[in-house]
């Protein structure tokens, strides 16, 4: 176990320093590095980044696939207080699950079939619902879950890799925080490029899941499918109450995130795109169940107690395999799983905020593309949230849970009332058929989002119940923001351009080469120029004074006294003088700023020039001019 | 001893509460009531803050005296491992210390007799010495033992605290940073002021002193000189070594520290200020030597030990007075005044910084001063490098002895050679006299340099040790760095400012009320005026194509496409092509910025302008003009 530690510490010792090395030759280079030459627009559009549906497949459901790793012990975890008598529920709570699984399929199945340009419940709470807060709950309680899917699915990675290596254990927060700001480059890179090489290890992951299901029942009929270990089944434990059943099954349902992830991404997919998206979400949704079920079924055979230090999973697989090289492959490639599920989630959150700044409802710098062609803002933002929950709940898989699902299950709740209301207008093929698989799945989804919310209330989910309407009132206060200066900055009928006069001052703080460069500019204008000079005492006015003379005079010049030796202070006073005197002419201040060659210099010289700039623009009606004159030439 | 906390508690509940009051109410007033009003310039040489002596006396004093609270117990430290029969070193340990102390201040009487406008080592250094490396050794190593000054005294108040009251130990190093920032608001709000209110400390903390002292005798003198706890004297433990012994004398010298205050402050002291300071001196040197004396008296018959978790003068105290009131109030005594110890550091390294940066050798922004007239950033720096020596030795006072103290005796022996240099030099009355007392003090405090270095290098001086040249090497950079300027800033002979034809370049992003005012700004300026539109697809800049025509082209319109959605790069390649074109002409860029009503809303709104103003003034020589539009008008 050591032996793999010290691998990993020399591997990121050698990248360290290669990284350094780079750091040191240049800047721009090692940017290119991380972040990849600069994509064009059109290469968004362009033919090669279409997927096809098996390649689109395990890209697109790292988000759902991955999570079988941690759904079903979350549902044991909240059984555990009751020993060995409660292990059997995982067969009823995992067959549960599936139920709902295939209903959100077939759900969401409809949903591509009314929006197929990827539609998702915000758009399609907007095509259906006048109130905008509909489709903003919509879209926001997504949002937030996209944050805890990065917090959920890297906590769970971590906890992979301390299963299998215990001396990991004391830098879980640490490792996951590493893991984010990876994920961050990855895809400042862009997506496009990434997704292809991304399909292969969650191809490798279900492989895996399946080798082990498999060796469970060649093991099974090798030693018989009951043995010491397994639990007995049909007892009821004591202190088992309904509440705490619907809670292990609303934990479970954890598994099923990141079903939505495909009915989003249908322009991802080649042509005919409806079908092969369609193909792919019943693929997807048979390898799951078959996954969860056999899961289940191998962990209640082997009477496998949860464990926060190992997880099933692995325990599971090391009844199987020991810890030889079969289970370092499938611990590592579960990790890997997970990780990408995060990542997936990056190009989902980043979208979706694109989606709703576009319409005016959060900060338009989340639609901002990157050199990439990356949303760089919204990547930005996700990680930060998604780390200060990792540090919040030291990256705590089951610490998280009971925050997580309950926004997808709303989302989800909104997208099929949307989908109902469209077909009773729209109708079209078949329209009964479709109608009613969305009755069933929007009022299978209000009951199991209603038990959410009360079993894992006092758990967490206060906290996204809370954080909700804030979000929203935020997203309103932003959109009337916009639209008031929308408003504010129309210009009325007729109105053009008018030259006035202008005054120009000129801030000096001696007689130089810069100030020389900036009343050249000054005098280039068509404008009353006169310089302004500020001095501490009379002693250094008077100097000026007659420097000034002796130059010839190019100008009128104007010294202040600063009492309080604040530039800010005579200069405001001079303006509002001017202001009063020349109503009718246009004050323009120039500032000369001498530009050294190296950066760092600037530490060494006084800032004043930005703090004024900063004040005059933010309190006057007053053009900033900056004369740049650079040293070395 | 938890009622005490639980005071505190509420008091600073109580200020917080009010703070966080004013805060929502008016952020300026917060200022002004932390800051306090601003100072006139003139005030910094009005009479009323000249200070009698006997008011400079504590004022200045703080920083030596107060050492007295942990010099001998450093120096004990050192020998702790040597057990019970190596405790009766204390008495010649203190003995020599205060030897030196005697050397110190007869030396520094010299100093004040030949720079009597307040010289300090930098200022004797660079009046007798060409090359000013040596200078900047003596004022750089100044400033290093300034900042480590801050770090000892804050924490050794926070061990006084932890001595009475246990509880607050695992909160040290919190409590110390706080305290560094209540010293940083109130050293903003100026020196002179607060000067005189911060006597009184240091005064209560003298009585203090002599009242334990005095405690001390009586107890004597009622139970007898030799006690069943005094240590025996003469014995040499096996394991003393001339090396350790020496260390311990190091350590305890950390208590001399600070003896440079009076002479740097002459111009402090009402006249005749000469002689009042020389009164001074001769006072201080007179009280510190009876309580080095008196304390290490007591220790020695008490025999008491180092004990981390209590100082020995909370020892001592408690052994006379018990732990009522007398305790209480001489354990905040001292702790007060170890605070103002740090404080008065704070006024001396600021000043030091400044009289180095007037002559080119640190950043020139040391020099400003701020509302009340402090150099605020001076103070800001001494801070955050004392912050983080108290977190990186967890506030441990012992740990930073190590590095302490070493700086200040270098400073003092290139003093004491400069003094040399200048009585052979200059000579004047009873100058044999003068130069045999600096020779002696250069001989011993050279001598005391050495013995640091070496006993304490391991410890921790080599940091200072390392640190020093890296100093002096940026010093003389900083100082070429401004002389190439100067020179390169140089106007040559009959240059005057010359008109020439100036390009506008408008940059636009549509068509609204801000554009207009901008473009009106343009068309007041004798220059041509183009307005330039980045999009990022063709139907963006047909569109815009479209707008302008129906606004009536106001003037040339060139709309640019931008493949990689960066708005730098169009503009550059623009901006290239302009040059070649328009050889002769001035290049001015103008930006439309629209200001919004409350500063949070700049969120909203995108930065590209701040950006490009930025590369723009960085990369080429072209003049950038804010233009400003104000929101809500």
């Amino acid at each position: 176990m050591v032996h793999w530690v010290k691998v990993l510490e020399w591997v990121l010792g050698v990248v360290a320093i290669i990284f350094i090395w780079y750091a040191i030759h240049d800047l721009k280079s090692v940017k290119k590095i991380l972040i990849g030459r600069p994509l064009r627009t059109a290469e968004l559009q362009s033919k090669h980044t279409k997927l096809l549906w098996f390649i689109a497949l395990p890209i697109l459901s790292a988000d759902l696939y991955s999570s079988v790793s941690y759904g079903p012990e979350s549902g044991l975890t909240e059984l555990a207080s009751l020993g060995q008598e409660a292990k059997w529920l995982i067969i009823p709570i995992t067959l549960a699950t599936i139920f709902l699984l295939g209903i959100l399929i077939l759900s969401y199945i409809m949903g591509i079939l009314a929006y197929p340009n990827g539609g998702g419940a915000y758009a399609i709470a907007k095509d259906n619902f006048k109130p905008i807060w509909i489709s903003l709950v919509a879209s926001s309680s997504l949002l937030i879950d996209y944050i805890l899917t990065v917090a959920v699915s890297i906590s769970a990675a971590m906890e992979a890799l301390v299963s299998a290596y215990h001396i990991l254990a004391p830098y879980e927060t640490v490792l996951a925080i590493l893991c984010v700001t990876l994920l961050v480059i990855i895809n400042l890179r862009g997506v496009a490029e990434s997704a292809r090489v991304l399909a292969w290890p969650t191809i490798g992951f279900m492989i895996c899941m399946i080798v082990v299901i498999m060796a469970g029942f060649i093991d099974e009929f090798k030693y018989g499918f009951i043995k010491g270990s397994t639990p007995a089944i049909g007892t009821f434990p004591q202190d088992l109450s309904i509440l705490l059943t619907l809670k292990a099954f609303s934990s479970a349902c954890s598994a099923l995130t990141g079903i939505e992830t495909i009915s989003n991404a249908v322009p991802v997919f080649r042509e005919p795109q409806k079908k092969n998206a369609i193909k792919s979400y019943i693929a997807l949704g048979v390898i799951t169940a078959i996954t969860l079920l056999g899961f289940s079924v191998h962990i209640f055979i082997n009477g496998i107690s949860v464990n926060p230090q190992n997880t099933m999973l692995s325990q599971l697989t090391s009844t199987y395999f020991g810890d030889g090289i079969i289970y370092q492959i499938i611990i590592w490639f579960t990790f890997i799983v997970l990780i990408l599920a995060a990542n997936s989630t990056f190009t989902g959150f980043s979208q979706l905020a694109a989606i709703v700044a576009a319409d005016g409802f959060l900060p338009r710098g989340l639609l901002n593309r990157g050199d990439r062609l990356g949303y760089s803002n919204g990547i930005i933002v996700l990680a930060s949230f998604a780390c200060l929950l990792i540090i919040s709940f030291n990256a705590h898989t089951n610490a998280l849970i009971p925050l997580y699902a309950i926004g997808v299950f709303l989302s989800f709740t909104i997208a099929q009332f949307g989908l109902i209301r469209r077909w009773l207008k729209v109708k079209g093929n078949h329209w009964h058929l479709k109608l009613s698989v969305n009755i069933v799945g929007a009022v299978i989804t209000t009951v199991v989002a209603i038990i959410f919310a009360v079993t894992k209330f006092m758990g967490g989910a206060w906290i996204v119940l809370m954080v909700l309407p804030v979000f929203i009132f935020f997203s309103l206060a932003i959109h009337r923001h916009y639209e008031e200066i929308a408003y504010e900055l129309k210009l009325n009928p007729g109105t053009i351009p008018i030259a006035k006069n202008v005054l120009s001052i000129v801030l000096i703080s001696g007689v130089h080469k810069v100030v020389n460069n900036t009343l050249s500019f000054a005098k280039s204008l068509n404008s009353d120029v006169i310089a302004v000079y500020v001095g501490f005492d009379d002693e250094a006015i008077k100097t000026m004074e007659h420097k000034w003379t002796e130059w010839g005079s190019p100008c009128r010049l104007i010294c202040l006294k600063s009492k309080y030796r604040s530039l800010l202070e005579p200069l405001s006073r001079l303006i509002k003088v001017v202001e009063e005197k020349h109503e009718e002419k246009l004050i323009h201040i120039l500032i000369p700023q001498f530009i050294p060659i190296k950066w760092w210099h600037h530490l060494l010289h006084n800032h004043s020039a930005l703090m004024l700039r900063v004040w005059f623009l933010r309190h006057k009606d007053i053009a900033v001019t900056t004369v740049p004159f650079h040293l070395g030439k």
